[in-house]
């Protein structure tokens, strides 16, 4: 059955498989010390605009948020994240494995308000008890967040501005960065994120890869023996080419942008299907992901035609469901959405 | 100065001191051996009314939610607490420290509300993604609160029902027990209590103990090899008789009762001096910690005078304070209260 | 340069590489829902021959065995190995990480004896002060081990008794597997060996995958919520097809056993090669991986011809090397072997 | 029945339950900010001759060895420590639990040689695989050692040239350290030990302290938000004065070196006894603990006139106990243990 129930339905872009056929047989040292790694980093450095920033490839989301947290965080922090952000409900307690405290926020729309971020930094250091509690230490966010919406570049120099008044590191998550770059509203360039945050992964998984994902430090601040802190995490891959052969290609002739830029263009034809069949958006998503509110029953018959993925219900006869396009989006795809809406 | 800081500002009741100083020469086996914590533990059996019931002496309140919590829970689980609920802030991530999240829930005057809690369970189970979440595994509360307030028998026999009902454990931190099961509003005993959760704490520190908390296992679910999980822990005193010896001298003679009672009257008698000044109460607290809301000027005017605890600012001019009543509290700091009350 | 480093130098097999083209832009659910995750669980079933295993795949070898490790030991427990056991030292301290002890026993070219077993355990019930000490809950061997070597049978029958005796889980380390199994020395097949033991994983990545690891609970005892606590260890490839491809592949036609065998006729053709020049072997090893002793003028030398891995350092003057076949050693690599063993 | 089983059989030395009693009633801040603890950090500052060094006091000996270890390693390192290591059998997996490992290294009579410590090190950083391995980032050595024995001297400055070649820490646990100084054979001070090692603890618990030992920061190198980390560990006691007066006692009018030296004088006279009755010795131990062997049939007759600690089985008929003299050890003690000799 036709899906968007996810941007990691399909295998890999078609360049990025290639690269691994045709690079299949060469024999090549392992642990990430071959020259495919070597070239894939020099290529994001030149895309950051950072030629001295560290680039270390792990292998999913979830992991390299808890490795990225857990070696830049002193032993009395914890890390700022919004309600709603991957690391505080959808991994399973990654982070809290590693010993540290997701200090939650109020969000909207899946992001943090420097207003509210300010705030409760300030009253945590006004609070005369503050050295019984978990200090913060880091602010996560995501871009685009788990909602598909975007910080303006004005509210991640807010968000940088206090973090670097109050000495925490700030840390962005990009499993879909290229969507969010790409996005008709994004108003941030990736050079511009690399130089506001101190720290940010480019998602590999959801843009085209097989898996990976490309961490970037971008202030001389890779924590130290780091490649010993991932294998003590079980997360430094023997064959580290598989990740390096795959980020050289998607940072080869722009495909990493290509990418963005194609599923951006799925997404806004998807919001124009459903804008003429008058549902309602559950959240003005400028990203690959859109968010539509139907009632059960034509939620059902929906489901008969199509695959989507479940976010949440609203109320007892409504659910909120999730549609995503991808470089893996076709246009059989989007004709068979658009039929399937003409049913329900 | 005269304090109502804390109701850890003293040392021992004299009871339990006493018993220290006579039974410091006589030679016992160590970690928990001794007959004096045997004797302890059966003394706390006959009052919690289950004669086989499970008891175990640790040394103080972080410790023992920290042990208490990670050898119940399994992996994939964490534990639901309020908002203002220690774990969730008091305890600088000591909970998170052992690999377990803290699920925080909203609450009132420091309570979970048993319809919020059956709310976010149920919610959780209809999450179509909850395989990636963490599991809610057990239900902590205090019994009083961090905000001096009492649960129901009703509220919590409703909670009780919804852990049963979901496979979580309760647990209850009674780092404060004996004020609240002697406060005049409290309608459980502790024979209840202890028949209504799976697991609680009889809080021995702020209950006129040098330190020690005795925990109760009342279901034949005490963790298998739980005496090695406390050395682990780091938790494990190789002179257990300074817990036993005093556990024995707090369960002789009701004193652990009379002590409750003592502050409880001691804190009703403040709440007539705060009333008769007419100063607003934060919350209405019917057990020994009693919080009142001082514009600064006036908190400045009677920190010169004596000792209480900032709570939190309120707003610019604002300040919630509060002052403990236990069973050290004299005749003499009484009447310096009104006294000092007398000139703000 | 013509390399015998290690058994992950090259990509992929073939057969494996071929069916992930092949299966690329199929659209299929994530986290090892898909159709080869189910179909590779199966055929995996069958080659171990016990037809209600659980099978699960997880990315690398560190990760697996933290993973296993630390899911299925209780709080109290640690897992025994060999001091050079791949959990013991080259891990990083993986295991530790996830908070138990990894507690070393002396070792025979890699093997645990299961006579020093016994004392070892006897021993540790038969001190008074074992609450104190870490409880053996799990013995950990490769097979082969990281020397090359094998347990035969009835060794592995003997420590599989002395784990049911004692209530310990026997987990085997299949990193090579295929190595071990197919050797002209091992005694034991893949069936007999899934009996034998309590879990155990079949290597991928050593073994022709790109990544990729196949635990087997033999027992019934996979533990609960296992993809939960997957996850919490940032385990989970959102794309899980991945493993699910490639484990498909190595389990059809018998490719992982031909693999196999492949492999183990270059080492003895490399053993002859070694023999006819009157090379000290440091140890007899019967699978892929072959070590030597070579004086450090000569170990330079071969290292301008050929690559290979240190093992350790002999003497002043000696180093011991390692030189390792796998599925992709080619005939040219051992002609250039045969050369550059001629110039030193 | 009157017992050497151990240095923790009686409560506290007179002097310091005296002073716990006649300061109970005062009313003090909590959490280490009493003026007990100041007092005592400023006597314990004069005693060991540095007089900015950091001084924290905390309840045991293992939940100190776990919170120097675990705050002063990086991510990367372990601790080395002897085989019969306190941290390496002893406690449960403590140091392990904070997820890091301990490198053990073979003893003599307790001791690591310090040239095979260099060995060990040097070994490591000649192993091309190291980055894959854990770092030594510590050196733990017991003074006295678990063994009775003692360090000289020079073999502490020869770890502590190692440790400062390394880049490793030095911490000495001292349990019994009283003990050790005031031996025969101590020739090393106070004040010359605290300037070899980096971290040391003076311990209270087996020197006369109801529970309690400090640990003293000798370098301006305690960890930034300490206290933090106490209470994360959940070792952080609300009534700091209850380490704070002992501590103040035992460094008052030298009571704690007057404990070692009276222990010493007993265990002289001891091995005095066991000399006379011609009784092998284990180990030749010049503090406090005395190790006999026994055929089996004379242990259980002195079993029952008097309490001594299983050591360990030395063969099927013969087994290692302990006895062990303290400041509470009597004139009637040392009559019993003659008694009791005279008959077996």
């Amino acid at each position: 059955m036709i899906s968007f129930e996810s941007d990691y339905i399909a295998g890999a872009h078609l360049e990025v498989i290639a690269r691994l056929a045709e690079t299949n047989l060469e024999c090549v040292p392992g642990y990430g010390e071959d020259s495919y790694c070597a070239s894939a980093r020099e290529k994001i450095r030149a895309a950051v605009g950072i030629p001295d920033a560290d680039v270390e490839f792990l292998v999913g989301g979830t992991q390299t948020n808890a490795i990225v947290i857990s070696t830049m965080l002193a032993d009395h922090e914890g890390v700022i994240a919004a309600k709603t952000g991957h690391v505080s409900t959808h991994e399973a307690g990654a982070i809290e494995y590693t010993g540290h405290k997701v200090l939650e926020l109020e969000q909207q729309d899946g992001k943090i308000d420097p207003g509210a971020l300010r705030a409760y930094v300030g009253g945590f250091y006004a609070d005369e008890n503050h050295e019984h509690m978990v200090f913060p230490g880091m602010v996560y966010i995501s871009y685009p967040t788990e909602c598909g919406t975007l910080y303006s570049k004005n509210e991640l120099m807010e968000i940088a501005d206090i973090c670097h008044e109050y000495g925490m590191r700030f840390f962005i998550d990009g499993a879909r960065l290229g969507y969010g770059l790409m996005s008709r509203q994004a108003d941030v360039t990736l050079q511009e994120l690399a130089q506001i945050c101190d720290v940010f992964y480019i998602g590999g998984t959801k843009m085209g890869a097989l898996c990976g994902e490309a961490v970037v430090f971008t202030k001389g601040n890779k924590p130290a023996h780091f490649m010993n802190s991932i294998k003590k995490r079980g997360a430094l891959l023997a064959k580290g080419r598989l990740l390096g052969v795959q980020f050289d290609a998607l940072f080869t002739d722009d495909l990493y942008f290509r990418i963005g830029k194609y599923a951006i263009d799925m997404a806004e034809r998807m919001k124009m299907l459903f804008a003429d069949k008058g549902l309602e958006m559950y959240i003005d998503s400028p990203t690959n992901q859109q968010f539509i509110v139907l009632d059960d029953e034509r939620m059902d018959l929906l489901k008969d035609k199509i695959r989507f993925s479940f976010w949440e219900k609203l109320d007892e006869n409504h659910t909120v469901i999730r549609f995503v396009t991808s470089w893996s989006t076709t246009e059989e795809d989007m004709q068979a959405l658009e039929e399937a809406l003409g049913v329900i």
